[in-house]
């Protein structure tokens, strides 16, 4: 049996990149996939400013100044944020008003703030016509230098970036309106089984409330996927079949369906994809989320979960969120993982194992319990987790106090 | 000054919680949060039912099976997943093929699984007329029994809880196809200076691209906040003053701002404040972020952020994000922590400071060095950071080797 490591990296490997780039204004553009290397298209900052509100002067006029003999100099201008500076040139003993941002003046070299001169208390818009500096400024004291970020023509971001909130500020600051990305993966999915009732219908005998596609639909939009919903399927053939083919005709980057992977006699999906497309694989050794299948349907590429709710969780966040990094065009990072302590000894059968469980933090140390028993359908230990524990392969129990790897759920 | 969670406990007192419920579709309920108590309708599971695909059987019956010498049940009925299980009942020497999740039929008290039977290679629809079972099942094998996993009244959600993914397959579960959530928070925002331009337009003398306010719009979508924008001022009362006027207008629960707030003589967001509201605090013993403006105006709680970027940053992450907690009707809670180790000495002032820093994993551990420069206005510097280190008030250098907390930005 495939190992999880060994699944993801033959399924990644029938994926493809995204083929296309289309813009999107930058107020949409976070969470998206940059699709073209960015350059600074000029310097940052534009031009050399001052970091702080107070007076550009030569810091030369100021060496001697304190608080008690301070230097007094004549103020020439104004130059609020936002002004053009050309025109505006500094001689010894001047001094320009100057904000947060706004150019620094030609002539000088350095702003004193205004808390270190005789306008410390005056909050007014009248420029004065003269201050008092009480104390020496160094050459450079609150300048920023143009290009002291970035100078023009730097390489600022590369393609495949997944663009942070930051990262959205950072391309305004270059310019930026309209932002080169990947297209968002167009997943289609569906779930399969007479027994499963949408929750809006009335509970009989025999049969259950689907749980899985919205629980899916929602891990995929979290992944910034456009999802289309095919319906909950009955165990029929044709049914199935016609399933596989809207998608196909709706052009869509992955099909995902969850339940009809197992050996039972009424698992069609298996069959429909045996009879217009490939199985590339079939069962992983993980638990829970065994019987994984992978494969084509008429060239598009199958993610058939498990239908027990938390092995297609599992499966989810060990499959069907690679995949959908290499369809966005980014690569995939696997969660971060913390070191944890249980504080009860656990069980599990030899698989890769991801078992539900409580973490808490006690002196500094995270310390886990199992959150419930944990039978794959039961999907409220999942709502009880706050993190997986995750054993290796070929560990079949550990003590307390054993060091285990865990992700939270919660982040 | 303030300390930053003095700050944050002032300004979580000064906001209301949610007082109106809405109802959404189960499938837009991701990241919403829950304004009522969900108990359990039915037992999870609603009926016993099978855990494998096999044959419901009398446990008594196969007692003495092996593979040498099978025991042979008669096959009297067949139950997909789904079908009504009433009418069915196994008597001794008897068996009834069963899916996984089929309803346990009357008489039966355990489940063989096909591949311990003599059909694992027949994946027919034809219903065999007999098998032959190679192994003991012990009573309760493979069966779930209604009301495993939750009984019927319990309570399975409290008001409050941010719905995960898998809290929204729980909900279908029990037969929840609309939800209670609370409604999302409306948050107006603008930012302030006549240096910014939007970065359609061309770059001219004395101005800068304007990043504040898409970098917040970003943070604010990501909490799932409904957004107005107010758009980018001139530095004139007026203009500001009528901006609080459209956001009161529109109803909003929380104006922010960017930039206008520090000391400059044209700062005006705090003076349009003063003249119809009230300023509750300014100012916060952090690094960067320290011109932090919170108040009211006309009753809409207001915060003002400082326009240098990171300060922004680090500002939305320390105040905004708890006020959108709590108006959204969560309780906040901070990021997790990770203990990293300084490959660089570092410096701070003693203000509680956020610094920007790449880390990465050697050994085992987390190294840490500053991504560059940590001037408020380097806003690339936190484009390259994956983490910030988080520094106590109080300490102004720490050499290396040191141990420090820190956020990771890229999770």
């Amino acid at each position: 049996m495939l190992s999880v490591s060994e699944a993801q990296s033959r399924l990644i490997s029938l994926l493809p990149p995204p083929g296309r780039i289309e813009h999107v204004p930058l107020v949409e553009a976070e969470g998206r996939v940059l699709a073209q290397t960015i350059l600074a298209s000029h310097d940052l900052p534009p031009f050399t400013n001052s970091s702080m509100d107070g007076f550009a002067l030569r810091s030369a006029d100021v060496q001697s100044a304190s608080r008690e003999s301070p230097v007094e100099l004549r103020v020439i201008a104004d130059l609020p944020a936002g002004r053009d500076p050309r025109g505006i040139s500094i001689g010894p003993g001047q001094a320009v008003r100057i904000m947060t941002g706004a150019p620094l003046p030609q002539g000088a070299d350095a702003v004193v703030p205004v808390e270190d001169t005789d306008q410390a208390e005056r909050r007014s818009i009248t420029l004065p016509s003269s201050i008092r500096v009480f104390r020496a400024v160094a050459p450079g004291e609150s300048v920023r230098p143009a290009g002291m970020d970035a100078h023009a023509g730097e390489t600022i971001f590369a393609p495949g970036r997944r663009l942070r909130p930051a990262d959205v500020g950072a391309l305004a600051m270059l310019g930026i309106s309209q932002v080169p990305v990947y297209p968002l993966p167009h997943c289609a999915i569906f779930s399969s089984g007479d027994e499963l009732l949408p929750p809006s219908l009335p509970l009989t005998p025999g049969k259950i409330y689907e749980s899985n596609s919205v629980m899916l639909q929602a891990l995929l939009r979290r992944e910034k996927a456009r999802v289309t919903f095919l319906g909950i399927l009955p165990d029929r053939m044709e049914e199935i079949r016609d399933a596989f083919e809207r998608a196909v005709q709706q052009g869509v980057d992955l099909i995902l369906s969850t339940a009809g992977v197992s050996v039972g006699a009424f698992d069609w999906v298996r069959k429909v994809l045996e009879e217009a497309g490939e199985l590339e694989f079939w069962r992983v050794n993980v638990r829970p989320g065994k019987p994984l299948l992978v494969g084509r349907y008429r060239q598009v590429p199958f993610i058939g979960l498990p239908g027990n709710p938390v092995s297609a969780f599992v499966g989810f966040e060990l499959f069907v969120r690679p995949a959908l990094a290499r369809l966005s065009g980014t690569s995939w990072r696997p969660r971060r993982r913390y070191r944890v302590f249980l504080d009860e000894p656990i069980e599990s059968d030899g698989r890769e194992s991801y078992l539900r469980a409580i973490v808490s933090e006690q002196d500094g140390q995270y310390r886990a319990r199992l959150s419930a028993h944990q039978g794959s359908g039961n999907l409220l230990s999942l709502v009880k987790a706050n993190a997986l524990l995750i054993l290796p392969s070929g560990v079949k129990s550990l003590p307390v106090g054993s060091e285990v790897e865990a992700w939270f759920l919660d982040e």
